[in-house]
């Protein structure tokens, strides 16, 4: 089109998630330096889907890791996720996990009416270079922004700004989502998955009787990703196992032919 | 994925039921000191399946009880269950089952605009000791939350500031949540189901003419279950009965094979 | 469960409404000293089946009845309902049936924003004594909520608070509700269904352009009940005539069989 | 029931509305003294059928009428309505019909936040008089109500208070009211069709690209009628001409029977 | 029905739209001196159906127009049209069609929360008396009624008086409406098609990734006419093209049958 | 219909976006001078489209461009398109392409509640004029609209003054707008789809399991354009591929037929 570009060159550096199958999807990982929004319904698999991504960092990558929670305890935290074999307590004495626990009984700096997110900010960027952290959670959002409903562009800009500052930090970011359904309406707030550079669905859809859960790349700026839904499992020991597609879709047409 | 970490271990202490093809899908029960969420319609049976939790604890367990009521009167309640075979007036005056009623023309505590939940916190925790109670069930916030329809974060706030006031104590907590349609949107509230640490829905859908009623596990934080609906039934003398499923769909891969 | 209880002991008394078929439904009637909702559409039978179970109380068991009504006047009552062959005039200046008329324009008690449904009360309990009723019917409430539509919790309430007077009365309560579709969504104000201890519903469905009308207990707490829809008519000099259901789907498992 | 009372006795007097096959539905006619609601999409027929009763009223039952419109002025009512063979104009000129212009320009008494409609029933029952009107319609009383869209239960009560005054009055009265959707969601405002007692409903509905018109009865308040939609058309020089049922569905049971 | 009156006679005179088989669909063409409103979704043919009504009228019947325009600019009219062969802008300049530019940067007599449709209306009549005009065509109101979202019966009362004023002046109005969906609820504001005199609804149905564009009449208060959907395509140097509907479905029985 | 006119003259002139198949279906490219509104879900290629658009220009046209971009900073922009072979950091430095960045952490002009686009709109003017600009991109505008959501005419007006100013430069607009669902409502704002001259819509429909992308020509005003969906897809150094129609079906009748 524009001559000899640089062509297919993977112009964004990869941060693996430790589900195998689903790092295949996205040619390597979720894009460094980016912020990836996972949405789902309760349940569907974000907390665990998050903890795996800072999990892999940690133990296969050396990068450290930080993980701000919003309602969960990170004592609860910690013994929800041993089950898959994580040592999230032994990362954390080590020093290459911290938590930030920005639930509601934590700190009393939420005021109605006068919001701001500056001294949650600071938290979580002192504990990242408490750490030295490289990848950063946040699970979830929700519960913040459920504030200010009636003011939705305030969200939206604050919702951006939180993920400038942390992108400007060199830092590649999860935040979880809250959906109300598995297909149809986005999320609850509506725009996150606009915002986002990377928007990942987690869905356990009711069939029959029986729940399936799949995992799908909605949208990843910037990159190539299979599309349509990959089905997974979650797993003693293993956490997330998601089935590497039978068939990718990926039409590689030679970009010199035209 | 970490080296040998503790694989498949049942971090979770078990809570029974009472209902036994339930406790079966969730390795045993529901995990003690955490919040479930028991979501249905009107009579979808969240008061049966309550009640048997608390009756079971009582009967089998030796764990006293508390019951918080909303709206119906522990007169009313210990009448209507007592066709399931519990002797909750027996268990009251015996001092293992305590009553906490929290309906509008028993107390004046509650203020439109002004609201605090400290008082109703205060008489649960009263009578928790009271009886050494192990289990409490909260049957419904529904109506205390629907006062603050319009500060949707309030309403989650102080919902995670009672079920983590409950959790501190160690108590097992059982909380019904109202739902107003069988499948489709999540409970009245929008979020209750995202708050609570594990989500039971209880339906009944009428299909032809007939209502068949189904149990679900809709998430359990920290825990492996079976996962979509099981069939069950409501019998005089024993409560709820559920089906064991034929085939316990649950992949137990070896967890060192990777 | 709980050792030898009371097993299948209907603890609740029964109050027949008339509809024989519908009796069996729910064991016997309705239960004494309970409120029982009866939802529906326009013209699905509320009037008829709330009319139809004070008949039954004066002309076969001796129980007096008071008609709250708060759009339709006595008069009106009188002449619809006289075609299914109930006496009602006759039956109100002997004493046995008292109207309460609560309609806007026979009282002027109603103001917006200081709502306080006391003065109604008083003259329902006043007309109680006056006749030495023991049924009571509300032909419907909506009128009156439609003010508050608003303030969900204040309704839910003041709905709680007549139908605990009524109860503590000793007083077999029927009110009317009105549902906006014969499927889906609950009731108009959305809790009356999760409120009362007993719901019937009354729907009159159009398929191929025939309409059928139906009746189902959808819940009654305390009592086991046959559950799913049976198809009923309204018959001149008979009233609501439901049809027996062919097969009684009530699994009654011999309870000493665990 | 309650011994030999009055049996099939058609107690409600009856007013014919000129569409032969509709008349028999309803046992003879529109119950006379009662307010029926007719409701419709746009075009759907419901002036038509207003004035088609107004006209069989005049040129068959020597019964005068008046006609209250809110948007159609009266010349163009009766230019429209000329092509079905009434002579409305002639009659208003013999003094058998009289129309009340309530249309907004007519008229500046309609004041926001401060409504009230007494000035507007004034009118009617002046023009009632002045015909010695029996029959009176309102088309369409929509355009009053949207004021109050915010405050439903004022809307209601002077929806009820209209129509109690017409009544005591010993009119027979025809309201239309405007629906949205042919099934589903009742009328506009939601409660007129609760409120009323009779309502008729007029469909149009688009099927293959075709439009079938029909005609309901969904309730009628002390009376039998047929149940289920009728199929009709209108005819130039005749107006609605609806399709008689084949099969008259009335089970006409021997009361005497039971 | 009332005697010999005049039967299938054409009271209202009629306005050819150049659409030829859409004016065979309406006996004729739009009612002369009537409002006809023409709802449909983006790019529907809105604006193609109401210039068409103008050129014709200009080109054929010697009747001169007026184009109200509240958000495309006369010249991009001018030019957006040129396509189908209609010579907009010659027939301005030989005085034959006027345009008033009703768009908002170029009035400012817009003022929220104190609108006044009087300098508009004042300014459209006097456009045509400048052209002797006896059709005009607003296209869109919407643009208007959005401002009084939340007075519905505000914008209701304005709609009325406008194609009031524009009926006393004797012209033939054309008023185009927004549709959101192509089937179900009606347009934007909800009542336009009740106010409205006529109404004719564009459609552009997306099925298996074809479009299909089909014209219908919806009402045409005072006159028959074809009902369902006809096919339409636009082709340029044509316009609007209709497809005659191989069966007129017109029930013509002689009126002299009953 | 009026004589010999212009017939099937593209009286609009063309601007090819660098999607071929695409340029096919609109005759040539989009309309000159005019602004087309691009609308999607999250992902649909909105961006992708928009930056292809610019860059075609730039490459093959020597039309200098303006970026202005709400949420994604310019160096995002510029890596994520890098891959689809456009240099757009080279463009920027040789003068041939501008980024506006009116995201909120980049510009504090933007006040709640007084709201005033002229600041931005001047920023847009000086840097069309510092690279002699011919196309310009808006991606996306609902950051700034939700501010808003209260006062939709509001944003109406808005949005036509900044097409009107921008049109009145001679500049051809594309902006994109976000969609919440593929098929159904319009996009998020409602309006947008009514104002624009040219809507394109994006469409990532999930089907068992897999995506599949089209692009629809809903609108273009004064064009002809081919209709339905046409599937596309995002290829490495390429950009937008879209699949040429196999069947052209465009009804391309002779215009003197007639
Ligand atoms: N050890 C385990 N083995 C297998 N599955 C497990 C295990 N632990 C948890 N799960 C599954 O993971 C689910 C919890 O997932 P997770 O907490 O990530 O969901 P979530 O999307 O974060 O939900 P929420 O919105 O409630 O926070 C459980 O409901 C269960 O189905
Ligand atoms: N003795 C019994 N035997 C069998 N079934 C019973 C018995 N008692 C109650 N039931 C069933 O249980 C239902 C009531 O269940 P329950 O009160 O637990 O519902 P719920 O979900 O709490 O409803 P609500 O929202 O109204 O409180 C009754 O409607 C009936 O179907
Ligand atoms: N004598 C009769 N014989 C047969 N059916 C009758 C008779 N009288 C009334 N009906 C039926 O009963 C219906 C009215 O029922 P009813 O007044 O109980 O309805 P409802 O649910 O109270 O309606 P609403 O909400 O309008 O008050 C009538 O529409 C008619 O179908
Ligand atoms: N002379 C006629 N012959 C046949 N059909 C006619 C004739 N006049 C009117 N109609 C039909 O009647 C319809 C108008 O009916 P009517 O005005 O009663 O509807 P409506 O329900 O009152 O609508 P709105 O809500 O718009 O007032 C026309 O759309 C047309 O289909
Ligand atoms: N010269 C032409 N030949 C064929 N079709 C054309 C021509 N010009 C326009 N069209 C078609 O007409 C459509 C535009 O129609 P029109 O402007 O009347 O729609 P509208 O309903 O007024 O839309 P809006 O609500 O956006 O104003 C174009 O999208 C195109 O499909
Ligand atoms: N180099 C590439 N090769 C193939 N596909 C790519 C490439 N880069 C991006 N994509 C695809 O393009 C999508 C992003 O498209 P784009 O950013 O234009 O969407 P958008 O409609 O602007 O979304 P948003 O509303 O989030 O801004 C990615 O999700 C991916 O599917
Ligand atoms: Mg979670
Ligand atoms: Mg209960
Ligand atoms: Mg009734
Ligand atoms: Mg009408
Ligand atoms: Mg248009
Ligand atoms: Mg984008």
């Amino acid at each position: 089109m524009s001559g000899p570009g640089p062509l297919i060159t993977p112009t964004l550096e990869r941060v693996q998630t430790g589900v195998e199958a689903f790092d295949e999807l996205v040619m390597g990982g979720l894009p460094r330096g980016r912020t990836t929004v996972v949405g789902g319904t309760p349940g569907s698999g974000k907390t665990v889907f998050a903890t795996q991504f800072l999990a892999h960092g940690i133990a296969h990558d050396d990068e450290a890791g930080v993980f701000v929670t919003f309602e969960e305890s990170p004592a609860d935290i910690e013994a929800n996720l041993s089950g898959f074999g994580w040592d999230l307590a032994g990362w954390r004495e080590a020093g290459r996990l911290a938590f930030v626990d920005a639930s509601p009984n934590d700190s009393d700096e939420m005021v109605v009416g006068d919001f701001d997110l500056s001294a949650l900010l600071a938290r979580v960027l002192h504990a990242v270079d408490a750490v030295g952290a490289k990848r950063v959670v946040l699970d979830s959002l929700a519960q913040l922004f459920d504030h200010f409903i009636a003011d939705q562009t305030l969200v939206r800009r604050e919702l951006f700004r939180i993920s400038s500052a942390l992108k400007q930090a060199g830092l590649t970011v999860l935040m979880t989502a809250e959906r109300n359904s598995e297909y149809g309406e986005i999320t609850r707030h509506r725009f996150e998955e606009f915002v986002a550079d990377s928007v990942v669905i987690l869905r356990n859809v009711l069939g029959r009787e029986r729940r399936r859960r799949t995992i799908e790349v909605l949208k990843m700026r910037g990159s190539r990703h299979v599309e349509g839904e990959a089905p997974f499992t979650m797993l003693a020991g293993r956490g997330i196992v998601a089935v590497p597609l039978s068939s990718l879709r990926l039409e590689q047409h030679s970009s010199s032919k035209r």
